[in-house]
């Protein structure tokens, strides 16, 4: 059962556009949640540079005309505590988690009145947009290693992340790190898990758990592995040994294209084009 | 339907290994071949440094204790008119195809009797290796170009292949150069080819045109696109942008896994491992 979240969920695959002369869709889309009226509240407990994050995203927001941006730099777990930044997440129109390292968010804030807090008010209704990391954390189990740009030759290290999504695994920088081969492996261990591998500069807008859209210019990959009729994973003579994976499904997603994930379906577009 | 070859074919993903403190398992198949009183031919043609290929491959199979190595070095289409280097296929006991680029290859010896020669030789029993380019080169249609580590935006350029693999495309380096994206459009342009990625360092051993089976230490992908069930990839109106993808089917496979060509199915394991 997927647990039912009245706000938005923006996930994306990391290096968003951010200059005023390219498609800036994704943090446009941001920007437009908060309306005129709410803050983005940047989250950078992922970064081990909190202050280039802001920077980087002050400038990046205020060339949209969004300059109501407040930072929430975590750094410690007594910090996920304190009533202070309990009330700067209650303020915020938009909870906007950084890239970094997604263990230093689930790690930090994992299991306190904090997280506990961004949960209850994501229900209520107030948007999430992770990126890079932060997509990988939004996600009930997540992915922390693997390798890039190759095949995948033993299990991968996966952990809890903040379960905004269930029963999905979120891979981010996709294409452009040669991770279709970690995120086979990771839905190969255990199918109950759809694999969503989100290229840079592309995002999923999630609309209360049950649907998403394609935002930005590159692609989605979704793995279904409800198909698979075999695999030697388990087996544990073939350990450092290719996995085998017969018959995993495999879509490609781009802009606007939606995806039914109570149904795990492509939601077929609207004419039909052979 | 596919033509019937009885030699031997190998089709190696490039990068194979040739140092002796490795497992040099796809060399040492090649030297096999040869055996000790044939010889194996290298064919340069795709190379610009057809000296630098020689050198290598002389060490790499002097190591492997295949002494008997010839080379034919094929830079203008004249030469694969030439008697006496129709002379020198007759002679080998495997035909080795070097990496490169394989337009080189097919606008070089495509249509001549050189081609002509070491296709008949092939069906009566010669074995051919291709690495990289001389792999991409295997197939009916070649993959010529499309994006490294970036999903699929536009059309692929292909061209015709050497045709000794029908109803395959190969491409080769595949997870180390991020590969899947285009594979995936190239089987989207024309579901009728099975898309075979080969990663470096790893070859498929195809038997009778009917199966092969998998040497090395990474992965083959096969995507097959007969179930795809919609693609944009027609519509004009969505050029660069990314082709949508509904329902391909992918199977990994890994060292000693086999699969049919003639069922386009993985062929099952002796023994089930869940």
């Amino acid at each position: 059962m997927r647990k039912k979240h009245a706000g938005d969920l923006l996930v994306i695959g990391g290096s968003e556009q951010k200059e005023s002369d390219e498609d800036r869709a994704i943090l446009a889309y941001a920007a437009k949640q908060a309306g005129t009226q709410g803050h983005i509240l940047l989250l950078t407990v992922a970064s081990s540079e909190p202050e280039a994050m802001e920077e980087t995203y002050r400038a990046a927001f205020g060339r949209l005309g969004a300059n109501r941006l407040e930072v929430l730099d975590i750094r410690t777990r007594e910090q996920a505590y304190d009533p202070a930044n309990l009330q700067k997440v209650e303020e915020a129109a938009v909870m906007f988690f950084t890239g970094g390292d997604q263990l230093r968010i689930t790690s930090q804030i994992g299991g306190s009145p904090l997280l506990e807090r961004i949960l209850a008010l994501h229900k209520s209704g107030t948007a999430i947009v992770g990126t890079s990391a932060g997509a990988a954390a939004m996600s009930e189990t997540m992915l922390i290693g693997g390798p890039t740009n190759k095949s995948c030759l033993a299990t991968l290290a996966m952990a809890p992340g903040l379960g905004l999504l269930e029963g999905v695994v979120v891979d981010s920088h996709f294409a452009e790190r040669g991770r279709f081969g970690r995120l086979m492996g990771a839905v190969a261990q255990n199918p109950h898990n759809l694999g969503i591998g989100i290229d840079e500069d592309t995002a999923i807008h999630v609309t209360n758990d049950e649907e998403f859209v394609v935002l930005g210019s590159g692609a989605v990959y979704v793995i279904d592995g409800s198909t698979i009729r075999y695999t030697n994973l388990s087996d544990r003579q073939k350990a450092e040994r290719i996995f085998t994976i017969h018959d995993a499904r495999v879509h490609v997603l781009g802009r606007d294209d939606r995806f039914s994930l109570t149904e795990r379906r492509p939601i077929a577009p609207p004419k039909i084009v052979q």
